[in-house]
């Protein structure tokens, strides 16, 4: 991409690795950011429209390693906890208190928490060290020609002291959009490219929580698990930072939060010591009271969108393209997953960015659409069938299958999706395979089962010769 | 609405309306139009980007005659020519060229013809009469922030020297979004709302035709009809103009058209000699290609949306709230209807905006949904069901009951759609219903049918006593 001129949108861990998988082709890249640069912490604001809790797994990881600089990897994992799975909190009928940890693969490979702002942070400072990278903050963008390439943005610099804010021009080749859900690269390639466009709220909002470390100064809970509370319609999830709080989300139904808002504290409070068994323990009632009431309540959005692209000129990753429901912990591993394959595409056609652009776009749109599907799916599975014996069941079957006979190449859903590299759409397709040839196991299981007291009875019949009058359906010897 | 500021976006058929409604209730009306003046003939080139070809039927008209000024409507449908059936062109397999009338209703009710520029004009001369409205074109709406009701409009002049185009800031009460199916009402607004928005576009392109009037000045073909080519997977259409010219329209696949857009003219000219007889008798060969080569080729597409509003500051009518595919003729007529019931709901509740909008979501996102989906339904109707024998026996048995048995209340689905205001989620669930008894009617005719023969064998039988020996399964008198 030598000479050629990239123009970033959106300064976030996907925009940023974008940013430098660009920078590594030789091309000139300039990002613009709408917000200020978020490693000056006085002047920005926490942002809470985005979750600050991230898990980061197998293609998240790829997409970092592929960018081709191992020290840039090795600086966002030491900014990781590692969690082995899941700990599950219960409290029985009867009151008592269970956790449960579900390990996350038979083979140990495992997720790993991460601060969104600190990974930030490495990627931004490793952009600023490359020459040909320029970063440009408080620049929105305003519009977007892309036939002619050239886009506009209004710089909201705060010393100037104009009524109006200046607006630049700028030129580029390729325009790549990573600027989230709401991204304004979308919305004006929308007017040059037919595009099919969905989004939904789910019924869900989520508000986040801290949980201190303990006076001690150590973890208040399990720092290597993803815990969970599920309690059926609603939910409440807790990953481990690096300085041994906890960032934790409440998520439930807009009807319940509605209730919450309305009813007296002791409310909230019931309801997350009868369900959250443990969690006022590690949050003081007070705390907990007062959190809800300050962090904002705030919706989750689906979206699906195809095209990913217009001709040669622009391309949408990560968010922009396919916003997800949190519940897989994939929505940025998807991001920088789709960074990886978007330029594995340009390289594969370099001197054919509308041919590279449309293979991304045939490739990316199904599995985008996919793991938004299981992501969706996996809100039912993390609020209620982690606890059921079924559920369970499958996860002992299966996990025994990948570790015991490894050569049948057997593994669980969940692993594929977030250990290996598999194309999301690949994955669903080994899975429902998986449930035929299991579904027949069991099957010829419960055949077995059955037959074996069937035949029992009909040799003892036959032995004893206490049924000489009784007619039997099938010849006697 | 006395002192409250309303702003429409939008100055087309259906924003034109919408302030003529707040307009007369007293409201200080400012309309805000991305575009020159339609009426500045000389500055505005015909805007291709929608269709200037418009059937108006009873609840465009109802939401024109409920604006209160019976010269208002009496000026538009002076603008109108009825068309009182479908005339459908075919080709029998032996080349024999047909042309069949059927009529739209048994009582005579019809559809009306109009040009889009046309009745737009009458509706902007209409408001620049009222002292309490005032126009603003070439206002691009930049911004919007409805929790404090302030909007940003851009104003293109080009009298103007300045290298940048001028803001303005401008407050409202209440802002309503007519502004099409790119709204950008609907963009700000969705960032206020949760919004669930649906976009698609349908595999079909269309083009624009026109059929001159004949050398002797009079209608080529029948002008009181709406002239139908079906030809399976595409079709051509034409309705007629005062100026007794046609606008026709080209509808296809998208591959059609870029077959045709690479093949030698003579491929366009075949396929319509062979699909559209006799269209060629009516536009010349030459002027039939350069039509097609001159006129854009343009997509369709499909939007849901909900809800229409944020809280008291802003609600979407029109194509901005529900576009939809143009094979019920319903679109505009639809948009008008969608201002007829945002005002009664806003006179039903005069001291609460905000009720009166939620109001109208809730009745109108049911509403709009239904047309959207049977509009994309008559998709097939219009192409290809017209000219079966099942559609038109149906046709034939519902409107005959409808004819004869008035007291049945019955009509077809067609007839209540174009010819009642009866919400478009009741016109379904009647058509579902009477689809049910008929299903039942047809079935009992059959089992007629099929027993009469049976009795006659059965009582020849026993009169001729032929059969003496024969049981009869019921007993013999």
């Amino acid at each position: 991409m030598e000479g050629k001129k990239v123009l970033v949108v959106g300064a976030g861990p996907v925009g940023s690795l974008a940013a430098i998988y660009a920078s590594i082709r030789g091309a000139d890249v300039e990002v613009y950011e709408l917000r200020n640069d978020l490693r000056n912490i006085d002047t920005t604001p926490l942002n809470f429209t985005k979750s600050i809790n991230l898990a980061l797994s197998e293609r998240g990881i790829n997409g970092l390693r592929s960018a081709g600089n191992p020290e840039l990897l090795e600086a966002v994992l030491a900014q990781t906890i590692p969690m082995h799975g899941r700990m599950i909190h219960t409290r029985s009928p009867t009151g008592a208190r269970s956790e449960q940890s579900q390990l996350y693969d038979v083979h140990g490979r495992f997720q790993r928490s991460v601060d969104r702002g600190a990974l930030n942070r490495v990627l931004l400072d490793y952009l600023e060290s490359l020459p040909n990278v320029k970063l440009f903050f408080q620049h929105k963008m305003t519009g977007a020609d892309f036939r002619v390439k050239k886009a506009w943005f209004e710089v909201s610099d705060r010393s100037s002291t104009s009524d109006r804010p200046k607006e630049v021009e700028v030129n580029f080749d390729l325009m790549i959009g990573a600027d989230g859900a709401h991204s304004a690269t979308r919305y004006h390639m929308m007017k040059f490219a037919r595009t099919d466009y969905l989004q939904e709220y789910i019924d869900c909002l989520w508000c986040e929580f801290t949980m201190p470390p303990t006076e001690s100064g150590d973890f208040a809970i399990s720092p290597n698990h993803l815990h969970i509370w599920p309690a059926g319609s609603f939910m409440f999830i807790a990953l481990p930072n690096l300085d041994k709080s906890f960032v934790c989300t409440f998520f439930g139904p807009v009807e319940l939060f509605s209730r919450l808002e309305k009813e007296p504290d002791s409310a909230l409070l019931d309801l997350f010591d009868k369900y959250f068994p443990g969690l006022t323990d590690h949050i003081k009632p007070g705390d907990l009271v007062s959190q809800f009431k300050r962090n904002p309540h705030l919706p989750l959005i689906n979206i699906k969108c195809s095209p990913h692209h217009f001709h040669d000129s622009v391309v949408i990753v990560g968010d922009a393209a396919h916003a997800m429901v949190p519940f897989y912990g994939q929505g940025m591993n998807a991001g920088m997953e789709s960074v990886r394959v978007l330029f594995s595409k340009l390289d594969q056609f370099p001197n054919n960015t509308a041919e590279a652009l449309a293979s991304y776009t045939i490739e990316r749109t199904e599995d985008a659409h996919t793991i938004a599907d299981l992501a969706l799916g996996n809100y039912q599975e993390m609020r209620h069938s982690v606890t059921s014996p079924l559920y369970k069941l499958r996860k002992f079957v299966e996990e025994s299958l990948d570790k015991y006979f490894p050569s049948l190449g057997w593994a669980t859903q969940y692993s594929r999706v977030s250990f290996s590299n598999m194309r999301y759409s690949q994955v669903v397709q080994h899975s429902r395979n998986q449930k035929r040839i299991l579904s027949g196991m069991l099957l010829a299981l419960a055949a077995l089962a059955a037959s074996g007291p069937a035949a029992a009875i009909y040799l003892f019949a036959i032995r004893s010769r206490l049924m000489k009058n009784v007619k039997f359906p099938w010849p006697r010897r």
